[in-house]
């Protein structure tokens, strides 16, 4: 079995962390992670579940332990939820103490020799793990997941990588939970749209670039192709709306064909949905409330394609966009004998 | 004085119009339409009043009409918020039978010789007036006010005319206000983002070209721009923000300086606010709930500009966008003495 | 296998039959029915499915029959998501037909003959079909399940019959769906609270003595309690919440005992949850979007026991308060071989 | 002309008190304080105005200070949005310094010698003034407002008091505004009601009786009535809504009329409305959106009032719950010369 621990496991996508692996069947969540004033007590006695699958009872009595290298140096691999102030510093640590960790904060994410991630759309940037050990000369990794908005993006584009396109315009429409539990006051967004998300619109253009980049061996050339994204905070609790278009040489039906057609490399992780892209053929879909949990909330929805090109992609952003987006890229490594 | 209409007096757009017209200084609320079945009893017992102000005393015992041309062939001129389904024929006759209208319908918003006007913007279209007079050998008139997003659109463009620019794309978060009172179920809408409104892409494109076009004294020759929108409805009561891309040759401050410093052709006018167009410089502005208000709910408010060129855009959709437009438009044309 | 319809298959409640019996163990929906215009085509393409979980592929095939007595007389039961309007004599109609049915609708709710049931309150209630197939001289019966709000209390109020009380007050905050898919306009609810429900707080006050009341073979005997209530609708989506005043002779810490020890007399049904009542310990539960999905929907959360007696009910209105507590109770009356 | 500042003026009910008072005809704001860190700079540049109504910009220039006694004993007066805890010593300090000090916060209000007023409601109470400055030997003093939800309540019962009555249960739907800009996260409110406020249902228990309890010269004997409350916060911006249970000897009639037929005993204050008290006879209002504005914030608005008697009292949260409340006892006790 693989013991596996969660960084920062009270939070909303340290919540999801614990929700998505509480019945793993391939990881035993064997650590779990909290401030020093949670720590000692029972993960049970100390989390305030907020999510509105019920509690998993079999973490319960689980004791939180300090946020720390020693706390998880005997775990094969963590995952990390962690703000990125904390994590830069302890997930460095953390891998040169020899132990793997897949990442949701942005501290590494545009490190040359880390992977960042979308186990079906870039699998093959998971080699660069070899460099980075040796880089560092460490036994352990990090491995990162892209920015929640920016999986949705670069998930649909796979399909589309096969046609030439230069530019890419996107405005997105982003769920409350994005910011975290307590991070939108709801005196701020209800009744209201504020359209501005602090270094989302950054992290957007470059992580795409990064996520489509080819790999050499070495290094990754970033994608050819510019991101202009436009970031909006809307009154919606899970799931964040994208309208996208893009300049790319192909007719609406020939996007249409490249999306139902798509197939990532390799099929049947836990974690991985049936579909990875879902096209909707209804003139009013996806909708973050009736489509975000399709897959398990692990499905990038998109339709709307028509001239410009234009079209809406949409998924679940603590899910698909965080912490299942993590735990996939750990099944996927764990296949790849990483760990 | 001056004795006017309002058509459809019960609706969303009817009741703004009744708000804006019942203590008008220039303009007499003399006559309401509504629905055969309100016909003949006095508004204040008929109308369900939804807007947030006080419902208008002035006009409590005023007898509605049924909507016919005859009911309002004695006021100078009328302000329409009939579906277009009825306006098509109805408003044609009422011009026909020598009374101004002011219409917010989308019916005879493309006729060639019908001004789509939003007075500080392209107030020289007024002239197309006598075209139609004489085209159709009428008395009355037809004038039209854009959709609701594209006011928004096109006054924040008005300022961006003096440079050169060809494509835009843009992103509407639009309000439930502007599907009228009932039009949006609330099950539907709530914790969603639904990213299709029908018809709203194409008026988009089609009007924001006639707006800002060039009138030779005969006709009116469409800007040469193209408009490419993704229009969605969230769940936000008054007020249409827009992300816009627009590939302007001037730099963000250009720009900036360029809303700043924008005046419209006249000044004074009753319900013309103080700045028609307000740059706000706070990076997470303009926001509905917190700007829709300003100027009386006649102010478009615009900001983040930013490299792209990128901005938001953000003004009151049933008062900027519709029934306020309406009334500066009669206001102007009174002004130039078409009635 | 038995053969069961659903009757207005398309609606919020209907929508929920649907779902709950696409893979019913002991039912095979054979019957769908809604509109004319619907008549003669297949589910999937005329129901608009709003659940946001998935559209059961099952019925998407299953040709949607007109709402009469001949579309189900081959049925062995159905279930009726019909408004009152209808329902009141075609529901009469195919009980003489020889069908039983089982009602959300309020036509035959308070009918002497017509058990008005929640499983698990008051299964003895059952009996009364005996005496309205006497009474009818039918082989069909009706069946009915109490209004939604109605159900929280008085499921809330079974482990408290063992003491006595005699007075109710109950203040209600229901959800949207509760009114269907289209019932409520979002610009009525968004941001405000009505407090006001057409004839629900009637329902209330007659239906829960009914429910509670005592069955002597012949006849109920309504319980000897007043409810007197004050019912809102809030900008929820599912979930009805009350707070509840009940003068019991009886402590905090003894209520709270009955909570946790209520059981009702028999166990296992497939739509019957674990726990039909579950006391919720945390000062601030139940709340609608946390725990509405207790017991896939069936379970009646309680909390916030305190003098008064003061507490606080809360369950999913359109499962346990509707279609689920109406299927639950089609289960109960096929293990006492009424059909 | 009276100097008056204002303790706290950042937050929600700061920038209300800041809102009324900007351009009060009989007070000049000349202090507002803040935190340290805004301390020294202007108040424009320190204050994230969040109210819907355009910053007053005749206070930008005005520097913030400290909040200390230092601060304000040039004041004539001083409002206090202070939270409870820094609000006990300090307000008491102030008080000594021979300053008036009207105070938003808790820390005083059950305080023996300490009014706890509603201007129009228990002005008598404003003579325990006298007894306050002997007993602390004090030339300033402490007038405190009720809790927000309370006012509505207490100001609700004034017409009622010339009937017997002695058991009021109140369910309240409270707005987020209620907590403050930042108090209630929006993932947590969202979709969903909180059956919980901390320590409000003890506050509307003790307040209300003081409130309406009969002032003998000396002391204050509480009115002869129990509060039985249950509190709820919902999504709503601002507007408390209530439900009351009174066990009052009287008609439905004979309360309407009493409602309707009220008045306090002086009018025409600067912040006084119209009317304090607003019956409406719509059978679905008072809403909050709709109605929380009247008398700009300063109405208690009242309906459905049946059989129970129950009824439906409605206020703005903010402006006559709190800021609203304090400015009017100071525009009262100034007529009384107590300043």
């Amino acid at each position: 079995m693989i013991h596996v621990g969660v960084l920062g496991a009270t939070g909303a996508v340290g919540q999801r962390f614990v929700q998505l692996l509480a019945n793993h069947p391939w990881f035993t969540l064997s650590t779990l992670t909290a401030s020093d004033r949670s720590a000692g007590k029972s993960y049970g006695s100390v989390v305030n579940w907020r999510l509105d699958s019920p509690f998993p009872e079999s973490v319960k009595d689980l004791v939180v332990s300090p946020t720390t290298v020693d706390a998880v140096k005997d775990c094969d691999i963590v995952f990390s939820a962690l703000p990125a102030d904390i994590a830069t510093t302890l997930e460095s640590d953390i891998a040169d103490a020899g132990v793997g960790v897949f990442s949701n904060a942005s501290s590494h994410r545009m490190a040359a020799d880390v992977p960042l991630m979308i186990a079906e759309v870039n699998p093959e940037h998971a080699a660069l793990i070899d460099v980075q050990k040796k880089n560092h000369n460490r036994d352990g990794f990090i491995v990162t997941n892209p920015n929640c908005s920016t999986i949705m993006l670069a998930t649909a584009l796979a399909p589309l990588m096969k046609f030439p396109f230069t530019t890419i315009n996107v405005a997105t429409m982003q769920a409350i939970s994005g910011a975290g539990f307590d991070g939108v006051p709801a005196f701020g967004i209800y009744d209201n749209v504020i359209p501005y998300i602090g270094s989302e619109e950054e992290k957007m253009s470059r992580e795409a670039n990064k996520i489509l980049g080819t790999f050499d061996g070495t290094q990754i050339a970033g994608a050819p192709f510019t991101v202009s994204a436009s970031c909006n905070r809307v009154p919606v609790i899970d799931g964040h709306t994208l309208n996208v278009w893009i300049d790319v040489a192909a007719t609406p039906d020939e996007v249409i064909e490249a999306f139902r057609t798509w197939q990532p490399p390799f099929a049947g992780l836990p974690t991985q949905p049936e579909k990875t892209i879902l096209y909707l053929p209804d003139e009013n879909r996806p909708q973050p409330r009736l489509d975000r949990n399709r897959g398990n909330g692990m499905t990038v929805s998109v339709g709307r394609v028509r001239d410009g090109i234009r079209f809406v992609a949409m998924g679940h952003n603590t899910i698909r966009g965080a912490a299942g987006a993590s735990v996939l890229n750990a099944e996927l490594l764990h296949t790849k004998k990483y760990f």
